[in-house]
C-alpha cells in the first residue's frame, strides 16, 4: 500500500492580488517540499482570491489569472519544485462553451490546476455551482464536466471543489466510479456559526460515499463580509477523522496517508456519474515509502495578531480542538475586521465611544485585530449624555490603551438648531448625524478607517440613524444580536482575566440599561421589546424566514410579534445602506436578505 | 379560421401588495370583458409584483400568493367573469420538487395561472430562469417543466414567460411541436436603453421559430431600481408586426387575431423540446366569429403624470411610435422616480439646489414625476458658493414653481472648524456632509423624501462625498453619464419650448463649467478629464467590461485611461453606499457591477 505525504496549505488569499497570491503559493510550496510532501494543495481560487464577483466577467482579469498560473508553474520548476505536484485554484474560462444568451460573458470557470514539471498538467472546473446565501456562482461561472484523477506516487487522486461535496451527486460518486484512492477537495467555505459541526459530518458522509480517504482543504482569513475559518479535515473511507486543522489559523497540515495502489490496468475511463467524463493524468507511478512525519504538538487555537509565515511551523497531522462558541464568533469578528483593514491598506481605525456596550465591544475587537496603538476613540458628548457615559468611555480607553479624545457636539448642534428649529425625531437624529460627520472629518484629516458600531438587533428594527451611527467603512458587529453583544463582551473579559490581563470592557458598560441618549432619560426599552425576546423573534423571522403565525405558535405574544415584524419590514431601506461587516450567521443582512425596498408585503398584514 | 379577441393588459404592479394587485386584475378584466375579449392576459408576477427577491423564500408569502390567486379566481366568477380565461402571473411552489441542498427553500416558482370557471384551470412555471444583470432567478426559483397549451374558442394557445423567449430552446420550439395557433408570453422585462429594438427583433425571430402568431405582453411602471417600459408587441408567424403598445403607458391592448383552428384530433402530447411535457387544457372548443374591434387612434406617447384607470380607454391594436432616445430615457427616469416616491408612501421630495446642472435636472425630473407643488428645493450656500450659483438655483425655482428656501451652512461650518481645524479634502468633504445632514434634518422634520443628485460619471470615479452629496433615498440620475445629463437637460428645455412652456432649466446651469464649489475657483476639470472623453472611457470600462488595453486600442490616451480606471477601481466602496436610482443601461451600478471592495486587482496594473 503506497504511502502519500500530503501537504494541505490552509492559508489566506486576497481577491485580485495575483502577484501576492502567487508569491504565497511559492512560499508555502517551498515549505511543503521541505516537509517532504508528495502532493501539495492550496484552497479554491487561491490565485485570484475568493469571491471575485464581477471580476469573473472581465476578460482581461481572466486572462491575467491564466497568465499568472502559467508563470507560477514555470517559477516552481525554476526553483527545482517542478517534480512536486501542486494543486491550486484559479480563474479560467471554458474552452468549448459556445456563447449563448444567459451564459456568463466569456464563459468563466471556477477552476483548479495541477502544476507539474513547469506546466499545467491538468485543469478542471467546479461542477456544482452554489447560488444561495452568500454565493452567486451560477451567475459567474460555467460548470465543469470532467472527473479529474491524477496519479501521484502510484495513487489515483480524485479532485473536487467545495460545493462538489456539499450537493448530492457529481464528483463524490464519480470518485468511487473512478476507483480513486484519495478524494481531495479544495475549498473557500465561508464561516457561519456552528458550521464546523455540519462540515465535519458532511466530509465523513462523503468519504463513505466516495469509498476512499477524503481530504477537505479550507481557506482561512477574510474578504469583505466573508470570513474563512480554516478547519481543514481529513477522514478515512469509514469516516474516522485522521486530521483536523485549527480554526482561523494559517498553516500547512502535513500528513502521511497509506492509500490503495491505483489499479494497474483497467482503471475506469469514459463518462460516469452526472455525465462527468474521467480525465486521467499520470504524474508519477512509483510508490516511494518514506519516513513518517514526526509527531509534533499542534497549535490548538489562533494567536491574536500573530502572522504565520510560509517558513513557520507545519501543522502536522493532528486533531485541533474546535473553539467554544463564543470564542469562535469573537475570533471570526477579529479576523474579519483585521482582513478588511489591512486589505484596504489602512493602518488605523476610528470609533465613536458612547460609553455603551456596542462601541465598547467594537473597540475591544479593534484592539485585538490591529493593536490598541492603531485604534482611535472619540467621545462626542451632547447635552443629553450622562456623566457615566463619559466616564465609561474614558475607562474603556484606559483599560485597552487605545488613543482617546473628547469633542463635544454642542456648538454644531446649536448652529443647526438656530437655523432649522428641529423637534422630536429630527432633533434626535441630528445629534447622531453630527457625530457621523465628525468621525468622517477626523477620518479624512488623519487617515483612519471609521468603524460603525451598530448591532444586528437595532439594524434589523431600524433603531439607528442613517448617515449617523451607521457611518463607517465597516460594521464589526452588524451581524451580532444584542444578546450576543453582551455575551461576547463577558466572554472577552473572562478570557482576559483567565490570562491575568485587565478585562477591556468596563463592567458598567455591560450592566447599565442600553440607551441612545438622544433625549433626556431615553432607554432602548422605550421603543423596543426586551432584547432576549426581541432577538428570539428576530432569529426566527430574519434568520429562519418564519412567518408571523409560526412565530406566535412558537410561544411569543402576537402583539409583540406584530410590532417587531413591522419594524423589520419597514427598516429594509436603512439596512441596505449599512457598511459591510463580518457575516457570522446563515441568514444575515448581506445577500441573504434583500427584499425590494418598496414592497408592500407586511408579514403582519 | 377562428377569430380570437385578445386583451393584453400592460399595467403596473407593486411588490407584496397582493390585495392591490388583485384589485387591478379585477378592474382591468372587467374592462377587457367590456371590450368583448375572449382571452385576457396580465404580466409576469402580476399578483405579487416583480421582482419579489427574498420574499420568494418566505413560505408565508408563497402561501399568501397562492391564496390570493384562488380568491381572485372566485371573485372573477362571482362577478360573472368566470367564463373568460384570465392569464395572470403569481408566485407558487413546486408540488413535486424534493428538498435538496442548493435548491431554493420551499421550491418557489415564477408561475402563471389560467383562471377559468372560478378555479385555476392550469398553472405552470417559467422554464428558462435568467440569472444575470438585474436578475437572480436561479437563486429564487425552481424551473417549470411543462409546455402549457390552453384551447380557447377552438385555438390552441401556448403559454410562456419572459426569459422563455430570450434564451434558445425550450418553449418556443415546444410551441411549434405542440402545433399551437398562438404563443402568448407574459413578461416583466426591465427597461434598458435601446432594448426596445432588441425586443422587437427577438419577438419576430421567435414567432418564426414557433411558427405561429406571438404576443409579448410587457409590464409597465417602476419597482425600486427597475423601470418597465411596456412596449408590448404582437407579430404574426412571419414576423410582421400586428400591434405595438406605447412605452411607459398603462393600458389594455385589444385586438382580433385570425388563428388556425386546433387540430381536431392528434394534437401532440407527451414530452417535446428540452424535456417539456405538454400540458393541455380545453377551456372552450367552439370558435365564435365576432365583430372586429373598432379602429381607434392609439396614444403615441405617455402623458406626464396621467393615471390611466382600468375604466380608461382601450389601446386597440395599432402601432405606437417608439419614443426618440432622449425622451425615452427621460421618461424612464420620471416613471422610476414617481414609482419610488408613491410606492414608498411619500408625498413630497426634497433636493439640494446648487445652481449646477445635476440638481437642476433632478429637480426638473421631480417636478414632472410628482408635480412642482410637491417638490422642495433648498439652496445651502457656503463661503465658496458663487453668486451665480445662488441666482441659478433661484431661477430654477422660479421657472418650475417648486418650493424654495435658502439656508447658509456657514454657522455649522464654523462650529466644526473651530473644534477640529480641518484642511484640504477634510474641509471640502465637511461642507458636503453638512448639506447632507441639513437635508436629512428637513426630511425628518417635514416628511420629504430626499433625492441624491449624483450622476453616473462622478459616482464611477468617486468624485463625490459619502454621506454628503450621496445622501438621499433615491438617486434619479445615478445611471446617467454627465454628457447625457447635458443632453437630457437640453431635450427637456426644447420639449417645453415646443409646447409653449417655460423651459425649466436655466441656460446658465447648462453652459457654465461644472464645479463642486468646495474651494475657491474649483472646477471639475481640475480633477477629471473632460466629460466627453471621461464618459466614453467609462462606457467601455463600466458598461462593456473592456480592459485597459482594449480601451487604449479604441483610441484613448494610455495615461488618461490609466488614471480613469484607477479612479473607478478605488471608488467601489463609495458606490456601494449610494441610494437606488433608475437603471437605464445594461451595465449600471446595481447588481451589474459588484466587485469585492477590498480587491487588489487594478486593470491598470
Amino acid at each position: 500500500m503506497p504511502r502519500l505525504r500530503l501537504a494541505l496549505n490552509q492559508i489566506d488569499s486576497t481577491v485580485g492580488d495575483l502577484a501576492g497570491n502567487a508569491e504565497a503559493v511559492l512560499r508555502w510550496t517551498r515549505h511543503s517540499a521541505g516537509q517532504g510532501a508528495h502532493l501539495v494543495a492550496f484552497p479554491e481560487m487561491m490565485l485570484t482570491g475568493y469571491p471575485v464577483e464581477d471580476l469573473a466577467l472581465r476578460s482581461s482579469f481572466v486572462e491575467a489569472s491564466r497568465a499568472a498560473l502559467r508563470s507560477l508553474a514555470a517559477r516552481l520548476a525554476d526553483e527545482g519544485l517542478g517534480g512536486l505536484p501542486v494543486v491550486v485554484g484559479y480563474l479560467d474560462r471554458s474552452a468549448d462553451a459556445r456563447p449563448r444568451y444567459g451564459q456568463p460573458a466569456g464563459a468563466p470557470q471556477n477552476a483548479v490546476a495541477v502544476l507539474h514539471g513547469g506546466e499545467v498538467a491538468l485543469s478542471f472546473a467546479k461542477h456544482h455551482l452554489p447560488n444561495y446565501g452568500v454565493f452567486d456562482e451560477f451567475r459567474y461561472f460555467v460548470p465543469g464536466d470532467t472527473m479529474p484523477v491524477v496519479r501521484v506516487r502510484g495513487v489515483d487522486v480524485a479532485l473536487a471543489v467545495c460545493e462538489d461535496l456539499w450537493q448530492d451527486g457529481g464528483r463524490v460518486p464519480a470518485a468511487r466510479s473512478a476507483r480513486a484512492g484519495l478524494l481531495l477537495s479544495v475549498n473557500a467555505s465561508p464561516y457561519e456559526r456552528d458550521k464546523d459541526d455540519t462540515r465535519l459530518e458532511l466530509v465523513r458522509k462523503r468519504a463513505q460515499e466516495a469509498g476512499c480517504t477524503t481530504a477537505y482543504l479550507a481557506m482561512t482569513g477574510g474578504q469583505d463580509e466573508l470570513v474563512f475559518d480554516g478547519d481543514s479535515i481529513v477522514v478515512d473511507r469509514d469516516g474516522a477523522v485522521l486530521a483536523r486543522a485549527p480554526q482561523f489559523s494559517e498553516g500547512c497540515v502535513v500528513l502521511d496517508l497509506d492509500l490503495p495502489a491505483a489499479a494497474e490496468a483497467g482503471a475506469p475511463t469514459g463518462v460516469v456519474d452526472d455525465g462527468l467524463r474521467i480525465d486521467r493524468v499520470v504524474l508519477s507511478e512509483q510508490p516511494v515509502p518514506e519516513r513518517p512525519v514526526p509527531e509534533r504538538p499542534m497549535p490548538g487555537r489562533p494567536v491574536s495578531g500573530e502572522t504565520v509565515s510560509g517558513d513557520g511551523p507545519a501543522l502536522s497531522g493532528g486533531h485541533a480542538e474546535p473553539l467554544d462558541d463564543d470564542e469562535e464568533v469573537y475570533s471570526a469578528l477579529v479576523v474579519g475586521l483585521r482582513a478588511y483593514v489591512t486589505k484596504n491598506g489602512f493602518r488605523s481605525v476610528l470609533v465613536g465611544l458612547s460609553g455603551g456596550i456596542d462601541s465598547a465591544l467594537v473597540a475591544a475587537i479593534a484592539c485585538d485585530a490591529v493593536g490598541a496603538q492603531h485604534v482611535h476613540g472619540v467621545s462626542m458628548p451632547s447635552r443629553y449624555s450622562s456623566e457615566h457615559s463619559r466616564d465609561d468611555a474614558a475607562e474603556l480607553a484606559r483599560r485597552t490603551g487605545l488613543n482617546y479624545r473628547t469633542v463635544p457636539i454642542e456648538p454644531m448642534f446649536d448652529a443647526y438648531m438656530g437655523a432649522l428649529g428641529l423637534t422630536g425625531l429630527a432633533e434626535e437624529n441630528l445629534q447622531s448625524r453630527l457625530r457621523g460627520t465628525l468621525l468622517m472629518a477626523l477620518s479624512n484629516q488623519e487617515g483612519h478607517l471609521v468603524l460603525a458600531p451598530g448591532n444586528k438587533s437595532e439594524l434589523a428594527v431600524g433603531y439607528s440613524t442613517l448617515y449617523g451611527d451607521s457611518v463607517g467603512a465597516y460594521g464589526p458587529i452588524k451581524d451580532v444580536y444584542k444578546t450576543s453583544v453582551f455575551r461576547l463582551a463577558e466572554w472577552r473579559n473572562r478570557a482576559a482575566a483567565a490570562r491575568g490581563e485587565t478585562p477591556p470592557i468596563p463592567e458598567n458598560s455591560i450592566t447599565k440599561p442600553p440607551s441612545a441618549e438622544l433625549r433626556p432619560g431615553q432607554v432602548d426599552t422605550d421603543s423596543l421589546p426586551d432584547y432576549p425576546v426581541l432577538d428570539a423573534i428576530l432569529a426566527l423571522y430574519v434568520d429562519r424566514d418564519r412567518g408571523a403565525d409560526e412565530i406566535v405558535a412558537a410561544g411569543y405574544d402576537r402583539e409583540l410579534v406584530t410590532r417587531t415584524l413591522r419594524m423589520v419590514d419597514t427598516a429594509e431601506y436603512k439596512r441596505r445602506q449599512y457598511p459591510p461587516g463580518t457575516k457570522i450567521s446563515a441568514k444575515g443582512f448581506g445577500k441573504d436578505r434583500r427584499l425590494p425596498v418598496t414592497n408592500r408585503w407586511r408579514e403582519t398584514g
